[in-house]
This record gives structure tokens, C-alpha cells and sequence, in this order.
């Protein structure tokens, strides 16, 4: 090797795998058993309980850290911002539920308490979220019926109210989802999570963005719509709210535009001067406030039949053991809530962690949910996960740890234990308007489709599919839809892999497609095919198909012609009617064509697919030159070379089915070679599979295209009759074919190879 | 290059892709759209229509090359055993769908006569199949009740009896499931076919063989079993045999014991014997016409109270038109026994079509199978697929085309007509233990389950995935599991590469594991990383990892420490406590240790992930000889390459993942080179994507690792302290500082590469 300057000169031997196998021997490697790996996984040592208790409780590593003078006033501002959203949203999403408002400021304060100390993401906000808040309403509109003496009444105390029920149905639901969190931490489920792409979480929480719209316009209507669950539950939603919207209210709807313009134009004013405004003004805050404040000095509830929240339960509640009666019938429900409340809550994190630049750990964050969830059931809270938009009014307002989310969670506190009853007035409208102008930057998602399309048109795809997965299905089966369709595009883009036929950069050892340049050489007789994808079960008709439209015909047929044209030619030298001369097979009798019945009778005897059988002809058969009335379609092709380069692992169905392309190829004298095979993973486990016996060898694999094109050139140069030679390609008979015809010497390439090839460097 | 004798020989320049590009230009060539893939597919000609047409009426093809001589007399004897049995298996699986048991011999006969002229494979015997008449059976329990006052009384005319209701719904179900294949079948969906691999098809046939065994135990032991359905009604239909066994009939059991030895018996002699034999012996009718006769003899059903067939309907009656209540409440029926049925028939058909290797064409399948179904389902029949163990008898009896198929419709219809009253004493027992019987081969592949573990671990699992799963969750969803299964292991096999480092054999320009070869050199400073696979979503942080291992540093951290030694020099130098000499920086002060307080001021000025801002400096930083108090790991890797050969596809996330991954090395001031990507499909990829910007360029990309080692070489073998340079590395730059530093001019390569770089032909 010469690594002079900017020349490429190399000479060595041309190797064979085999060849460079035997001069180079590789050296006898351990490698880990899946007992082993299983053995590691249990190890146990000091550094690693150390580094998993630590991963425990994420808050060990990052409090001793946290810098006062940097972060404490920004964790404040957004944390008393958040947590008068929280307090607005919980109150909005209690309603989804089906329980009384003031439950939802119980969901808006208990999973933050855990969450501080267990969650890895510095960002999220925990509390409720809309699209889980109704599916814990609708296990609650089952369980708990006007009619008493309905079939769920016997699970309840008989003297206990019905709003008692319903918070009871709620927390239980809420606990059990929690353990289902927990369980699927410790068993480190969490990996599910590197399935889900960024467009696939783009696409879905854009189709979050729109559920959690839709369930805020009743509000903004000021309409009563039926709990509606399961797939296109959201046009059903739609369909009632159209067709009910001559029963909205005005006042409420006056409202919430008012309220919507306000708050948006502020946000863009935000926005807009974020390097000159010491802190974003708390729009939504001051809204809410004057909004309360005119209602009540106006009386709007009676003048206008506006909906207000209503008093407000002060103060905490002791804690509930979950009912058991309930837990057994809202597994599925409690299981659903569990899946797309860490989704949400994950998919959030992620956005926020890579924006962040931070590690969050899917396992973990399902331990913080689940033990949150659990903490927030026993205390009669419901089902916790994140809302996308508060999440975003705590990271825009400046928070940088969770010390926002705790004082998020003292603000809802305080409300609870000592302001509540101010919030009486407060319309509900309102609640809704703001929540619906937080969702603007998750439907702003929508712009990445455009360049996403230019990018890619798989992770178009996915997105595209996972916003109306989730949108017409609902976030459940949506979510599952989504994953799955995401793990289809990689088989599809596998699947049909854009194979070529290469040829050679002149002088040079390089091989390109050879559609893509001029002055290429395509050495004669020798296709270079080139496979640039995995092969298996999917597309190894594809590959076999691909290959025979580049090689020009199909050996199977050759291979079926050339049997029945032996079968003749026996035929007619039994009859006479054929000569074996030193010319090849001369026809003795005057142009008499053989009988085509005649030949129907032995079609039982031999197998048409096997190799042509010789032995008992006296001389080789010439597919040339074949006596007049034989008629074999002509090859012009003796070598295929095979470029696996790109071929990172082959199934059963693959391996067979290349073996079978390979015989045929055989079978018709033409010699296979496959170049760049990744030996560890590919060659070493075909010899483990059994792939290789006479008629297909080890030999057939080269280290790059170029020794393989240099070793068919090395045989074809000088024996060029050497493709139509007698029988199977074997080198004992081929070696002595090669001395019996020609009489002389000849170097073989794959001989040499394996056995005395010389060291050659220069 | 020099094609000589088995010597490898080649003097060229070294590309880059870029330099390669310049000089080799590459045709301009129009790639087909979307647009244009989907015009061909509707492009219209002769040949095509004819072609279309000819695929159509299969037996068009076949039929007029149909050989007499050979084949007839095999047909005849195979049609005649396969027509008793269907007669048999007609009358047992009309039992499992709640119709009089003459109706079978419908369902038997009616499908047969269309899949004789569209269908495409020559073995399978289209007829009934146990789980299909199940799953029909389910829903005529579902739809016709005893009780008369039900809700679906309506649907039915007021004066039809019980048993043309039952016969009504099983035949509007086939006709719906026929509609359903038929139209999936124009769609061209039959290429999903392609997703059911070898192990797959093996393991889900095992399960339906268990699926059969278990539906025939009610006849072996005479008890009545409930019609279970949906997941684990394997489980409950055993549970309930087993809990029932006392009430079994022993004369039941004894005939069927007795039956089942000597059909085992005389079928292990015609597989023993089967050269010898002219015919196999036909033990299955023998043994049900003595079994007849001896039940007529000894009137078993009084004696032993033995269930017998009882009388069947002579003829046939006219066509029926579906009841349009029933289509509308069985859709999701008649979807599901559409699909298993296709699969069924399919999987078996592809069997039989590997084995006597013949093209069998999924989506006309769906179309023979569809209008089969539709007329059958207009006579009164029940939904039509093929029994594996009757499909079976029909190939190893010799059956060489449909023309066997005819024919044992024939037979079926001669029983219908005439004979029918014959088989009124015969037991069900008997009809049983034959369907059991004949399972046999199918159970066997139970043992391929060994071979394929060692061959290929995934290829293992998925045909344990798919056994489970269609025995637990049914034939219908667990094929959904299954193929779900099977596409899942194609993401896994490529979501965890084994990726290695690569080094240099000695004297070639070739490279390999460093691990496999003791005489390899590894070039100092340079690591060149091999990922074996595509690069997706699912695995790119697992790429970074393990890239990051190999490497032996995070690049990240690096980069963050030396933005904060830079901090430091900066201050320490307006302190005064360094100063700028010709041999770096030197301390002025007595040893001061800088502040690390003074440090967090200024953090927020500038983003610690950004390349190192070194305007400011007097002099370069040298990061080997740091001024005292300042540390920064060393780093000893200055060139890093990563073979791409095998890496056949990129998604958003990995394009994504591996700009920030190759931006975090170039900013610690390692070059990073991708040798051996596939330009046609990532090169280009790449470039539309906008991966491209001021600090990674296409120049990164190079021909084979060879080329970019060369480069490397070239580069740092006369300056040796390159890799400290200052700043960003591009070009100009870089060539500056070179030209200052050394003065003298360097070649460059990849310099001259886009520039003049001489044809170097050898």
C-alpha cells in the first residue's frame, strides 16, 4: 500500500473469502451467549444498585445543582403562571370527568408532589389532561347510573351520594391505572418508547391538540354533549355540537371570542417583545380574573344564563382505599388511560428534553406516573398526565426545573385551602376560551408536513397517518394504530429495494450503476448485480424477479429446454439419426426432425429441474452450435457477480430461496459470485444454516466486486469456451476439462487461492 | 488496472464523492414519479388485456396442455378417494356451522365447480374447512334462537322452520365473505400474501391442526359442546370436554380408537410401500363403509345409543338470495372468515406450489375463492376454503390438477343424488377419528421448530409467535398477531446492529474487524466505525452509543468543557494572569487558580454547545498543554470514519440524529468521513434534505474507507498538529492557518479532488 499523496496504488492478491480466510486467519473470539448477556443483566455490584437507586430518585442528581440566582426567578414567574392554569384547568377538565370542579384542583396538586421527586423531564407540567379526563368520565358515566337500582348500585354503600360515587369511580380508576404505570416501569417497558419517532409524535399530539379542542367547545357553547367514547367518537362530538348549536348560548359565546382575541393578541405581544418584557404578561391570569370579577358584579349566571363553576370544596379530604368491585371492571379502561397518559406525558417530555438538550428515561418517567397516579387516587384526584398547553405556559414563562411545577402546586393549594370561593363566579366559557388559544403551537405542527413530504415521504406518511389514527380512532387505538403503521414503513422500505446493474469506472477498481456514466466497461459475459437492502420473506421474489429482468432471461426455463434437448440428442444417437465427430454432434440421416410424442414417454423418468445429466453422452454438448431441430435459447452471460454489501442480514425464506436462484444459475453453467458479504454476520451464519453443498461452495464469496470480476476474468481470458463446459461446476472436472481441451496449464484463480497464494505487497 | 493473473492491481487518485463527481460526471437521467408508476399501472394494451384476461381463467392455460396419458388415470383415483372424503368431511363440518348435515355435501360440491376453471392451484381440495364453518356456525347460534319472540325473529318470514332460518344465515354469511374476498381480490390486496413467510405459514397451520383436532373430539367421545368462539375457546372447548369426559359414549370411543389404528396403520404401509403400491389403498372409505355396514348390522345407534349421520336431503334446491338483515349485522363475520379462509387456502395452496414449484397468484385466489364462495352461498351452501387434511389426500393420491378436484366434486354429487341414504347408519365417531387421523403430517411440523432455532433465532420465534397465537387467540386474530409478530422482527433483527471498528490489513486496502486479526494496523488517531444495518428512528440513539463507545469520549462533554476553558483563558487574560507568548499561553501570576464562581456569570452569553468562539484569542489554544488550573480530557482520535456500505436507508430521526451526532464531533475539531454510502439513494437523499450547511459538507463523503484513510493519512502525516487547529474546519480557513503555521504549501486532497485532480489510469 502507497498512501502517497492523493494516489490510490495498491497491489495484492485478488481474494477469494476463502483465499484471504486461509492467509489471514481470524483470530478464535468468546462470543456472548444470550446466557451470558441475561447473566450481565442480573449482575449485581456496588455502583450499579448505586446507579439505579440514583435513577430512582432524579431529583438527587439535579437539586444539589440548582442554581438560586440563575433559575429561582424564573421557576417562580412560571410557577405561580402554571399554577393558576392549573388551577383554571383543573377545574375545566373535573367537569370531563364528571365530578364536581373542585375535584380537579385535587388532580392539579397531588401527582405534582410525587412527580417532583420521581420525574426525569424538568418541563412537563403533571396534572390533568383533557383527552384522559374523559376517558376516566366515560368509566364513570358507566359505573355510576341515575338509576339506583342499577346493576353497579349493589358496589357502593347505600347511603352514599351520588357525587360520592362518581369521585369514588374516579380515584379507583385513577389507582389502578397508576399500578398498571408502575408495573410496566419495573418491568422497563419504558423502551416502547424509542418507537416513537418524531413524526409519528408530531402527528399525534396535532391529533391530541384537536381532541382536546373539540372537548373544550361544549363550554364555549355552553352546550350538554353526551360522553361520547371509542373510534370517531370526536365526529360524533362534532356532529352533535352542529346540530345542536341554534341551543347555544350568545352570552357565552360572546365571551369566549373576547376572551380568545384578547389572549391572543397579547401571546403574539409576548411573543413578539420576548427580549424587552422582563416577564410575559399573565394574560390568561388577568382575564380570569376580570372575567370573575364582571360576572359577579353583573350577575351574569342570572341575567344570562351563563354556566359558572360554582362553590368550591375547601380544604383536603382523607385519603379512599380504592373500590376493589370497581377495580375489577375498569381493567381495560384503567390500562387505556395508563398507555396514552405516559404517551402524552412522554411525547411532551421528549419535545422538551431534546429542545433542552436533557436525558429522560421512559422507564422512570413510568415509575413517576404511576406512583403519582396512585398517590393522586388515594387522595380522591383523578388520572394524571400532562396538558400540552400548560406544559407550554411553564417552559415559555421561564421555567427551567420542577421547583415550577411545586409552586405551581402551592398556588392550587392556596386556591383549595383559602381563595376557592372567589373563583365562584367564574364562567366556564372562559375556562374553555383559554384553553383553546394554549392549543395554537401544537397546531402549528401542521406546517411540517410540507417540508416533511420533500424530506421523506415514509415519515410523511407517518405522521400523516398518526394525526388521523389518533384523531378518527381516538388516542388509544390511534396510538397503537400509529406504532404500528410506523413499524410497517421500515419493511416497506426494505421491501423494494432499487436494484442495479453495475459496471466499471474505467481504470480503476470502482463499480457504478452503470445507467449513471458514459465510459463504463461492462466486462463480456459478466452481470454485476447490485441488492441494496436487507433480503427476507418480503422481497426475495422481488430480488429473484430483479435479477432475472437484469441477467435477461430466466435459468429455469434454460435449465428445462437444455434437458429436453439431452433427452433428444440421446435419443437420436441411439437412433442413429446423431454422430459424435471431433466437430461436435453431426446429424447422419437428411434433416429428419426428431418427434416431439416421442420424447413425452421418458418426461416421468428424470427430474427437469435437475442438473443436465452427460455422463452417458460421448462428447460435451455445445448450446451453441446444437444440431439442426434442437432449439435452447442462447446465453450470453457466464458470470453473475452478486454486490451484498449492503445486505445486513438474510431470514430463512431468504436463504432458501437464494439457494434455489443459485442452482439454477448452476445448473446453466453460469457462475455466481457474491462480493462484500459481511462475513461475520452473513457468510459464518450461511455455513451455520447448511446453505453450502457440491454444488454451491464457500468459493463463490469475494472480498469486493473487484476481485471477483478479476478472477472471472482470469478464468474467461484465456479458456473462452469455458462456459459451456460439461457438467456441474466443480473444479476437479472442470480442471481436468480445462487439461483435456486445451492441452496446457492453466492458473485457476480459487485454486490458488486456497492453498499457496503469495504474500504480495508493494 | 491490471486484470493479471490472480494479482490485484490499481493505481488511481483517491476520491472523495465529490472529486469522483467531478470528474466521472454522471448521466442525467429521468427517474420515474408516483405520477408515473401509477399511469403505467392503468396503461392499456392488447397484450396486457390479454394477458389480464388469460389470469383471469387460469385454465385456460393449463387445461389445453392438459397430458391424458399421464395424468388422467392419477386424477381419477385421486378424485375418487378426495370425493369420498369430502363427502365425509361435508357431512362432519355441517355439524360445527348448526345445519342439517346435508348440507355439507353442498358446500362440498358448489365451490369446487368455480375454482375448477379460476382457480390457480392444482392441488388443494376448495370445500369445507373446520374453523370457517365454526366461525359461521357462530353466527347462525347468534342469529337464530329457540326462542321465537327474539329480537332477530323479524328478519326471518314467520312460517320458516328452525332449520332453514340456520341454513339461511350460513348461506348469506358465505355469500358476504365472498363478496369480501372478491372485491379484496380487484383491489390486488392478495399481496399481503408476501408478508406470510415460511415459519409463519408452518406455525399458523400447526395451530389450525390443533384448532381441527380439537373440534373433532366432541364426535370421538359423543358430547355436546357449546359453541365457543374468540380468544381461548381452544382452552374452554377442552375444558368442557374434560369436564365432561364421564358422559362420553365408550362405544364412540372404541369405534373411533379403532378406526384411527388401522387408518394409521395402513397409511404408515402406503408410505412405506408407496413405490411398490400402484395406488395407495383407499383405508379411509373402506374403513367407513364397513364401519357402515357394521352400524347398520348391529343397529348401533339403538344398541349403544351411537350418534349416527341420520337421513340426508336428496337433490338440489333452487338458488336463495342473501338476506340483506343478515348481511348488515355479520359484516365483521363474514370479514374475518373471508380472511382466515384466503389464508388457509393460500397457505396450504403455496405449500403444495413450493413443492411441485408452480406460480400460484394470490390475488386470483381471492377472486376464485370470492366467486366460489358467492356460489355457494347463493345455493345454500356454507363459507368454502380447503381442509388441510382432504387437500392433503388429494396430492398424495396423486391428484395432478383440478381435473382430481372435478372429479371428487362428482362423486359428491353422485352421493347427493343417489346414494345419499346409504350413510344414514354411519357414526359421526367415524367421520371424527378420520378428520384426527389425517392431521398427522400437518402436526409434524412440529418438528422443524429444532433446525430453525439453530438456523435463524427470529425465524424461530416467529413460528412459535404464530402457534401460539392462533391457538389461543383464534385462527382469525392470531394471524393479525402473527404477521403483526413477523413484521416486528424485521425492525428488531435491524434495531441492534453489531457494529465494530475496523483496521487495516496489512499491505491491502482492505479492512476488518480489529478484533478478528492479530497483524492489523489501526492508523494513530484514526477510528473507523462500521454500523452493519439502515439507520431509523429506532436505533439511532443506539448508533450514538455505541459510536460513542468505540470513540471513548462524548463528544458533547468535551465540547462543553473546552467552551469553559475558554471562558476561563479569556478571563484569566483580561486578568492579566496569562499572557500570549510564542510557546502558548504561560501563567504570569504565581500559580492563581481561577475562580470557578466567576465563571456562572457569564453562562448565559453564550450557548455552552456551540463550536468554541476563538475570534477573541491572540493565540490558538494548543488542548494538550493547558495553563495550569484549566483541564480538558485529551483526546487522542483525530479522524474518524464510518463505514456506511451497509446502511440502506436513513429516516428524519436518523438524518436528524446524525447531523447533531457529526456536528458535536467537528466542533471538538475531529473530522469526520463517511466512506462507501450508496450515492443514489443517501447521497442525493441527503443533499435534497438540506443535511448539508457550513460545517458539514458533502466533501466528508468518500468512495471506499481506503480512499478516506488515504486522506486522512495525507493530511495528518506532515502536519501532525492539525487536528488542534483553530476554529471551525472548513476549508479556507483551515488552509490559512496550515499556510501560516508551516509555511509551506501542503497538498491537499480533498482539495484537489473538486478542483484538478489528474486521470490516473495505471
Amino acid at each position: 500500500m502507497h498512501p502517497g499523496k492523493q494516489q490510490y496504488v495498491v497491489a495484492r492478491a485478488a481474494y477469494s473469502e476463502v483465499g484471504f480466510k486461509a492467509q489471514h486467519q481470524p483470530v478464535e473470539r468468546y462470543h456472548k451467549t444470550a446466557l451470558d448477556h441475561v447473566r450481565m443483566y442480573f449482575r449485581c455490584s456496588t455502583s450499579r444498585v448505586k446507579r439505579i437507586l440514583l435513577s430512582l430518585f432524579p431529583i438527587v442528581s439535579w437539586l444539589p445543582t440548582y442554581s438560586l440566582k440563575e433559575w429561582l426567578v424564573s421557576d417562580i414567574v412560571s410557577g405561580v403562571s402554571t399554577g393558576l392554569v392549573c388551577v383554571l384547568q383543573g377545574l375545566a377538565y373535573a367537569l370531563l370527568v364528571s365530578v364536581p370542579a373542585g375535584y380537579g384542583l385535587y388532580a392539579a396538586f397531588f401527582p405534582i408532589l410525587t412527580y417532583f421527586f420521581l420525574g426525569t423531564s424538568r418541563h412537563i407540567s403533571v396534572g390533568p389532561f383533557p383527552v384522559v379526563s374523559l376517558m376516566v368520565g366515560t368509566v364513570v358515566e358507566r359505573m355510576v347510573t341515575d338509576d339506583s337500582a342499577g346493576a353497579n348500585s349493589t358496589i357502593f354503600p347505600a347511603d352514599m351520594s351520588k357525587e360520592e360515587r362518581q369521585v369514588w369511580v374516579a380515584a379507583s380508576v385513577t389507582f389502578l391505572s397508576g399500578i398498571v404505570q408502575l408495573a410496566l416501569g419495573f418491568l422497563q417497558v419504558g423502551f416502547i418508547v424509542i418507537y416513537l419517532s418524531d413524526p409519528m409524535i408530531s402527528g399525534f399530539t396535532t391529533a391530541a391538540a384537536i381532541h382536546v379542542l373539540v372537548s373544550q367547545l361544549k363550554f364555549v357553547f355552553q352546550l350538554t354533549v353526551p360522553g361520547f367514547s371509542g373510534p370517531l367518537a370526536l365526529i360524533y362530538t362534532l356532529k352533535h355540537i352542529f346540530t345542536h348549536i341554534t341551543e347555544s348560548n350568545v352570552a357565552d359565546i360572546v365571551i369566549s371570542l373576547i376572551i380568545m382575541s384578547v389572549v391572543f393578541v397579547f401571546k403574539e405581544i409576548n411573543d413578539r417583545f420576548k427580549s424587552k418584557l422582563p416577564v410575559p404578561i399573565p394574560i390568561e391570569v388577568i382575564m380570569t380574573i376580570i372575567a370573575t370579577g364582571v360576572s359577579y358584579a353583573f350577575n351574569f349566571e342570572e341575567t344570562y344564563s351563563v354556566d359558572i363553576v360554582g362553590s368550591l370544596p375547601k380544604g383536603y379530604q382523607t385519603p379512599l382505599p380504592p373500590n376493589t368491585a370497581v377495580l375489577q371492571q375498569s381493567f381495560g379502561d384503567a390500562f387505556s388511560v395508563a398507555i396514552v397518559g405516559f404517551a402524552v406525558a412522554f411525547s411532551v417530555a421528549k419535545v422538551y428534553s431534546i429542545k433542552h438538550d436533557y436525558v429522560i428515561d421512559g422507564n422512570q418517567e413510568l415509575v413517576a406516573l404511576g406512583i403519582s397516579n396512585m398517590f393522586c387516587g388515594a387522595f380522591r384526584g383523578f388520572a394524571a398526565s400532562t396538558a400540552l398547553s400548560r406544559t407550554a405556559i411553564q417552559e415559555s414563562t421561564g421555567g427551567k426545573t420542577q421547583v415550577a411545577g411545586l409552586l405551581s402546586a402551592v398556588i392550587v393549594m392556596i386556591v383549595t385551602l383559602a381563595i376557592g370561593f372567589l373563583l365562584a363566579p367564574l364562567p366556564k366559557s372562559v375556562l374553555g376560551a383559554i384553553v383553546i388559544i394554549n392549543l395554537k403551537g401544537m397546531l402549528m405542527q401542521f406546517r411540517e408536513i410540507g417540508p416533511l413530504w420533500k424530506k421523506d415521504k415514509y415519515d410523511c406518511l407517518v405522521w400523516v397517518i398518526a394525526f388521523i389514527a389518533a384523531v378518527l380512532l381516538g388516542l388509544d387505538i390511534g396510538l397503537g394504530a400509529a406504532i404500528g403503521f410506523e413499524l410497517l414503513t421500515i419493511v416497506f422500505r426494505t421491501q423494494f429495494p432499487q436494484c442495479s446493474v453495475l459496471a466499471n469506472i474505467n481504470g480503476t477498481d470502482l463499480y457504478r450503476n452503470r445507467k449513471d456514466h458514459v465510459n463504463i466497461y461492462e466486462p463480456e459475459g459478466v452481470k454485476i448485480f447490485r441488492c441494496p437492502s436487507p433480503i427476507f420473506f418480503a422481497n426475495i421474489d422481488f430480488f429473484r424477479t430483479k435479477l432475472t429482468e437484469a441477467i435477461g432471461f430466466n435459468p429455469l426455463r434454460i435449465l428445462r429446454k437444455r434437458n429436453k434437448a439431452i433427452r433428444k440428442i440421446k435419443k437420436m444417437l441411439q437412433k442413429g439419426e446423431l454422430m459424435a465427430t471431433t466437430k461436435g454432434y453431426v446429424e447422419t440421416a437428411d434433416g429428419h426432425r426428431p418427434n416431439d410424442s416421442d420424447n413425452e414417454n421418458d418426461k416421468n423418468e428424470e427430474d427437469p429441474d435437475a442438473a443436465p445429466d452427460t455422463r452417458e453422452l460421448p462428447l460435451r454438448v455445445d448450446w451453441r452450435s446444437l444440431p439442426a431441430g434442437i432449439h435452447v435459447p442462447g446465453v450470453d452471460t457466464h458470470s453473475i457477480v452478486l454486490d451484498f454489501a449492503a445486505v445486513s442480514f438474510l431470514d430463512v425464506s431468504a436463504m432458501k430461496g437464494l439457494k434455489s436462484i443459485l442452482k439454477e444459475f448452476v445448473r446453466i453453467e453460469i457462475d455466481v459470485y457474491i462480493a462484500a458479504c459481511d462475513v461475520s454476520l452473513l457468510l459464518e451464519k450461511l455455513e451455520r444454516c447448511g446453505f453450502f453443498d457440491e454444488e454451491i461452495t464457500p468459493e463463490i464469496f469475494f472480498l469486493t466486486i473487484h476481485d471477483a470480476v478479476l478472477c472471472i476474468l482470469d478464468r474467461h481470458d484465456s479458456i473462452h469456451t469455458l462456459s459451456v463446459s460439461n457438467g456441474k461446476v466443480t473444479e476437479d472436472k472442470e480442471k481436468l476439462q480445462v487439461e483435456e481441451e486445451l492441452g496446457r496449464e492453466t492458473a485457476r484463480c480459487s485454486q490458488t487461492h486456497s492453498s499457496e497464494s503469495p504474500g504480495t505487497e508493494a
